[in-house]
């Protein structure tokens, strides 16, 4: 065996990545100079991660986040607080920082309360309920009406006007076989967001809507409504899943039960509120933008730790990484929290907006919203050859835990830049647990590991130094 | 375009798997019947995902285990009611079940008590630790003496006899950097096992130990003491992190501290204990065996819950869900529960000397023994040739959420069975979290999530099934 073979069969993992990088990447053999080039990116990205999991700094700033703010619900106190906070948090890291200013809503919940009435043993009566974003009050004292349930709007629109006057409860379980749990969530969440519409056009009371967790236990989960405008307003709230299984359990066999159900939010004018924007100015190319973001707006029964606090801290230390790790992208990094994510997104909207106006050229955007878990995969949106450029950084990636790179990428946030051509990506964290938390009192800092929350930072930081140095 | 082609390009993921696969797996091109046998599998796999993400029936297999045994260390009265609880929970699932009776060490946990001595201020001066398995006691009342910190072997070594009558302070930090924390397990834990004897032989009195987990907390991780024969005993114990951290502080810049410490710990006669085991026996090929498996002891600090308490319910659930699927499997499947690991694995190896000593043939052997978590991964080893057959069954794996396949494979318990030829495979979890809570008070069903949890089960159940069809 001639030495050459013997060194080519004796290759560390290292070589192995370089090949694979060289034969996806680059148009011929590799030349020296495309390997050393790559190798010095496979040591920074070893950086990052190292000095991440040595510092697990994207947690302490999660434990001050959810902490001194605290729920950060959009046109809220603290959702100001957190404004303010994050911004002086992102100027102590020596970022240049800015407050691009938007209106945003103003929902305040107020009492709420759900019991069977007539209900026998006494002392079971009260149901763990929470109002759903932008619901109406009830009238006054509250209203008692009986209980109809349905499993989908075609139960529902089979009913017609028997549901008049009623409580329309849905209860569709979401499913537990995906394993993206996405998946399941988007079924089930439909009756959230259409169901008062869909109950209030055949006459109905109010509605009462399973949780969407695959958790069988007493916390409600709360989310938006998406009202009609040309159909009545009805209160609507999310019912706990054990509860809603105990509801479901009385109404066997057509029996006659009776729900008292009181809730006292309401809508408020309008309130000024602001995107938080951090960045670290590009050396050479500042005028092209490499965009990390989240959504700093929560919900307010938990302290919106994973749903986003997670992904502001995680584009705040994937920034914080590579400036403390003393290096200078040429492209300019920006940090971009927006507000008003869970009441329409409007924060992303302006904020793209204001981008056009501006002709500020963001070349990529990455947002993490689907919980501070531990990253699996990474999405890359745009074109077949924006992908299969990408596609060949997989071996950064790989050694920080990144087991898939596919085509597809977005985020609520994010999603109107690309209509300027910005490329959408970002990493995809394990699904499984999400949903347990997801819009409730769960989503606290407890519920958030710190190694996993800090390897979304460090995927963040590794592919944004990366499209920094080398564009798209 | 011809029709042919079209209907190439658009090949559904399924149809490319079933080429992935017969391209890896098949001599030639892929009859009609190969592709229908592959369907098959992969409606099985399916099946059994959704049956099981649908009962996590795992989960309440350990809610009783945990619950009802409780903590089952080696040798113990709650070690005893898990075997008994074990074998009639497989009866109740309809499987044929028995014992196969090995003796077991009997070391019992006493009163344990460290304290900084002359300390100031006052009431600070508790340390969390606990002794570590099979310590010797330490002499009746306890024992003072000053501690001196090393954080290698070699330090230790240098200090020669400057240790005798001291008590030697291992404070090795469990490095955070590398992703597989098991690798860093590995380093922290030789301190723990081989600590003691290595200070004795300098005269040290006794041994503390930093606790071997990844988290700043005060909870000391036990784990077993391997005394040198040649070399006297000295107590051994483990100190939370957090009171590492503290005590190193104390010690800094030559200061002298003495610690007092009593161990209450003592070794008693061995007693009599069990495998469990359980299987269904194959209808064409009985006398072959794929067994699945786990080890029934823990420690005592938690309720070994992930640690293996997680892989003795998954073990039990493959089965289960194969059984209740109505799938009659070729070969047998057979469960065992090993007893024993903890202390040196003798359950293992009991059971390899027992299953050549019946010349039974187990063609391959799974075990799971790295915590209840997110399985991401699936290792085979034996031949190359092996591998290579097996491999080409990752479709199967993957929508149940295994990400790669790869040589490798084993655990204490089925390990000494690979000398008669039986392959080792097994899934392979996340580690992020495992030292969190192994061989802690952690260690408890809180800690371990549902789905998680089954989707072991269920990555068990589709490999073993397909390896009682197909062999090896």
């Amino acid at each position: 065996m001639s030495k050459r073979s013997r060194l080519n069969r004796r290759a560390s993992p290292g070589a192995l990545i370089l090949l694979g990088l060289c034969l996806t990447r680059l148009p011929a053999a590799a030349s020296p100079q495309a390997v050393l080039s790559f190798q010095k990116y496979a040591d920074i990205a070893e950086r990052i991660r190292i000095s991440g999991l040595e510092s697990e700094t994207a947690f302490q700033m999660l434990r001050e986040l959810t902490t001194k703010a605290g729920p950060r619900l959009t046109g809220s106190a603290a959702a100001a607080r957190a404004v303010e906070m994050t911004r002086m948090m992102m100027k102590d890291m020596g970022f240049e920082t800015w407050l691009e200013p938007i209106m945003v809503q103003h929902w305040v919940r107020g009492v709420e309360e759900a019991r069977l009435v007539d209900t026998d043993p006494p002392g079971t009566s009260a149901l763990k309920i929470t109002a759903l974003g932008r619901s109406v009050p009830t009238p006054g004292p509250g209203l008692t009406a009986p209980v109809i349930e349905v499993r989908s709007f075609e139960e529902l629109q089979k009913l017609g006007l028997r549901v008049k006057d009623k409580i329309v409860f849905f209860n569709k379980r979401m499913n537990p076989a995906p394993m993206d749990t996405f998946s399941a969530y988007g079924e089930a969440a439909q009756f959230r967001s259409l169901g008062a519409s869909e109950a209030a056009r055949a006459g109905a009371a109010a509605v009462l809507v399973r949780s969407a967790t695959l958790r069988t236990d007493d916390f409600p989960h709360t989310g938006m409504v998406q009202y009609d405008p040309q159909i009545p307003k009805i209160p609507a709230a999310a019912v706990a899943t054990a509860d809603a299984d105990r509801l479901s359990d009385r109404l066997r066999n057509g029996a006659a039960v009776n729900v008292f159900l009181r809730l006292g939010c309401r809508e408020l004018p309008p309130v000024p509120s602001a995107n938080v924007v951090g960045q670290i100015r590009g050396t050479e190319r500042p005028e092209e933008i490499i965009l990390v973001g989240g959504h700093l707006d929560s919900w307010d029964l938990g302290t919106g730790a994973h749903d986003d606090g997670a992904g502001c801290v995680q584009a705040m230390e994937a920034v914080r990484l590579i400036k403390d790790l003393g290096l200078r992208p040429k492209r300019t990094i920006r940090i971009v929290l927006f507000m008003n994510e869970e009441f329409g997104s409007s924060g992303g909207r302006d904020y793209a907006d204001a981008a056009r106006r501006k002709t500020e050229r963001h070349l990529a955007a990455m947002e993490s919203d689907r919980g501070g878990f531990l990253p699996l995969g990474f999405g890359i949106g745009g074109s077949r050859e924006t992908f299969d450029k990408l596609k060949a950084w997989e071996p950064l990636l790989q050694p920080s835990g990144i087991l898939w790179v596919r085509p597809g990428g977005g985020g609520g946030d994010i999603g109107p830049l690309a209509r300027t051509g910005t490329v959408l990506m970002g990493f995809v964290p394990d699904s499984q647990k999400y949903f347990d938390v997801h819009h409730s009192a769960l989503d606290v800092l407890d519920s958030v590991h710190p190694r996993e929350l800090e390897l979304g930072a460090v995927i963040m930081a590794i592919m944004a130094y990366g499209l920094a140095q080398e564009g798209i």
